[in-house]
C-alpha cells in the first residue's frame, strides 16, 4: 500500500450498516420552474394556474429534480470519502409526496449490502436513501447500487 | 361525456402494447458540465483531466442528467396526449453505458401493464423505457409507474 493510497478511500473502508446524513437545501419556486423548463416542460411544473387545476392542486417540482437535488446533497456529503459516488442502477425510486416550493430537503443513506467483483478491482454497495423534507417526512425513497475501487484485487468470493 | 372531455386524453385511450418513440437531442460537453455544476458536482462530470484518471477514462454525464433528458424527450413527445406524464415510481433504472458528449439521444417506450384504482378515478400504467444513443444502442433502461385520470369512475376490478 502506497502513501498515496492511505489518503484515498476504497470499498474496504465502508461496511454494511454504515449510515450518513447530508446537509440540507431549500427548494424555491424559481428552481422548480427553471429545471422544468429545461428537463420536464409540463404545466404542473411550470404554470401556477394550470397546476391548480391538476390532480395536485398546486405547482410541484419534477421528480427528476428531486432525484437530481438528492444526488447533489449526497455528492457534497462525500459519504465514500475520496471515492466518487458512481451509481450503476437505481432500484425502486418512489415519489412518496410531491416536492413543493419552500421545502427544505436533506438525504439519509445506509449501506444495506456489499459484494466484490470476481474479475475486477471493484466493490459494490446497495445503499438505501431517503430524501426528507424538514417537517414533512420522506418525499422520495430509492436504493442505489454504487461501485467503488477496491484496495485489494479481485476475489473469488464475490458474487459478480 | 362532455365535448371538453372528447378532446382530452384518459387512461382508457391507451392499452398494453402501445409503443412510442420520441424525437432526439444532442448532448454537449457544456450541457454535461452545467448540469453537473448544479446537481452532481463530481470530478468525473466536471473536470476533463480528473475524468481521464477515473475508471471511465473521460468526461461522462451524470446519470441523473440522462434521466432528466429522457424525461424531457418523453414530455415533449406527449405519449399520453393531453394527460401529463406523472410518474409515481421508477423501477430498476440501469445505467447501461456512460452518457458522453456528442451522443444523440432518443427514447422508446411501451406500456407493459395497466390497472385501475378501486377508490379513485385514476388508472396506472407500467411503462418500459429505453434511452438510446444513435449508433451506440441503449445507454439507460427503466420502468415507470405512471398515473392518468380515467374517463369512467373507479372500478371494483382494479388491483389498487
Amino acid at each position: 500500500m502506497t502513501q498515496d493510497n492511505d489518503s484515498k478511500s476504497f470499498f474496504e473502508d465502508f461496511k454494511v450498516g454504515y449510515r450518513f446524513q447530508t446537509a440540507s437545501l431549500s427548494v424555491t419556486r424559481e428552481m422548480i420552474k427553471r429545471f422544468a423548463a429545461e428537463y420536464d416542460p409540463q404545466a404542473i411544473h411550470l404554470d401556477e394556474e394550470a397546476a391548480k387545476k391538476s390532480m395536485f392542486g398546486e405547482l410541484i417540482g419534477s421528480g427528476w429534480q428531486t432525484g437530481a437535488l438528492s444526488m447533489r446533497l449526497v455528492a457534497e456529503a462525500k459519504p465514500f470519502g475520496t471515492a466518487p459516488v458512481v451509481g450503476l442502477e437505481v432500484h425502486s425510486m418512489k415519489f412518496v409526496k410531491p416536492m413543493k416550493p419552500g421545502m427544505r430537503l436533506y438525504v439519509t443513506g445506509e449501506i444495506r449490502e456489499a459484494w466484490r467483483s470476481r474479475s475486477k478491482p471493484l466493490g459494490f454497495f446497495k445503499v438505501a436513501l431517503e430524501t426528507h423534507a424538514e417537517g414533512a417526512g420522506p418525499i422520495m425513497t430509492q436504493t442505489w447500487t454504487v461501485v467503488l475501487p477496491t484496495r485489494a484485487g479481485p476475489t473469488a468470493e464475490g458474487k459478480s
